[in-house]
């Protein structure tokens, strides 16, 4: 649940919308739900070299974003280090299809936070936060799988991305359309998109595996 | 197609990769069907205030990416004006559900591509782009659209973004476990992920909408 204090985002210079301002919010609520439902985050931060964007494992926890990897992920070392991030989640909703090539567009949810991270150093939290990942992916998952050992703690990074400064971006529905383009003979409309999952396929080196638990089969996704 | 002669893109420093490697290709047929079947694309560049990482829809052409928007749109200024960028294309293929916490994984196809955009200003290449950008999304669609007009190409910006550094990275198949997970009574397995289309909803501000096209009702979504 985020903050009752915080039920938006404050907009700062560079997340106050310039392009398509209908489309933008700042509110938590918008916010959480994209963060929530999507199953990848794309990170990026600026390296000596140029720019770096990555996909990872995110999950929210409250009025944070929760990212980890490998204890010697080059990003991760360098947003434990303090650099400058941004996190963009987007959800892919539909194809717009319009009559003319120029209204063509694509439906999506999107969020865009910027910030700095910090390294979670506290083992409580660090269980938290791999929980936290574990039931994003299936709630309930982390009362099953066997928890991660100290070493295996050690051996991962976690870091903490405070959700302060972003904002979200929606489009939704069918084509916007030039009204001298609404006589052509060419289809138009919406082509609705979703992730879904198909069957699972255990894993059973011994060709024994145990039942599948109720979160697999009916996982949350759309 | 990829040039005849450019079937690998040459590892550099930058994307020479260091974890996983067994997981990492420079081969550009595993590049290019990764950006071919995406349909969105996560631009990052350092703006003066911070990285940034956008979505946009984007088009593989031979050994080029083109990526457009509004005139306006500051991400793509700047990447017409030389930023150094990263072009990163994601798709998620299933989520792994391995007996230990730390085992959990994604399965996922990543193309990370480094470099700098060059402005197309030549109007055929434009409107090659802009044809390329629609059959992404529906082959065969720029032949049934209405073509931009000399106006709309103006308030369109296209950059081309050469596929010349980079690198691909997959994930697939089940856990990996320690031994002495391999007996706990936790499920695990994969969870296979994929984009589906669902029925098209038709835009017609008249009630009579024009036939639906093969190229829509035989999406090519997987």
């Amino acid at each position: 649940m985020p903050d009752a204090a915080a039920t938006a985002l404050e907009p700062t210079d560079r997340t106050t919308l310039r392009r398509k301002r209908d489309r933008g919010s700042h509110d938590r609520e918008v916010i959480d739900a994209i963060l929530d439902e999507a199953l990848v985050a794309h990170v990026g931060f600026a390296a000596p070299h140029g720019p770096v964007v990555l996909p990872m494992a995110h999950v929210r926890i409250g009025d944070d974003l929760y990212l980890h990897g490998a204890a010697g992920n080059d990003l991760l070392r360098n947003l434990a280090a303090g650099a400058d991030a941004c996190v963009t989640v987007t959800l892919l909703d539909g194809l717009v299809f319009a009559r003319s090539a120029f209204h063509h567009a694509v439906n999506y949810r999107c969020v865009v936070l910027l910030g700095q991270a910090t390294r979670v150093t506290d083992a409580t939290e660090m269980r938290t936060a791999s929980a936290g990942l574990l039931d994003h992916l299936a709630p309930g998952r982390s009362l099953d799988a066997r928890p991660p050992t100290d070493d295996e703690l050690r051996a991962t990074l976690f870091v903490r991305f405070p959700i302060l400064e972003g904002s979200a971006k929606v489009r939704s529905g069918g084509p916007s359309e030039e009204p001298a383009d609404l006589d052509l003979p060419v289809w138009a409309g919406e082509v609705p998109l979703r992730l879904v999952a198909d069957d699972e396929r255990p894993h059973s080196p011994d060709g024994t595996p145990p039942p599948t638990p109720t979160y697999i089969t009916n996982h949350a996704l759309r």
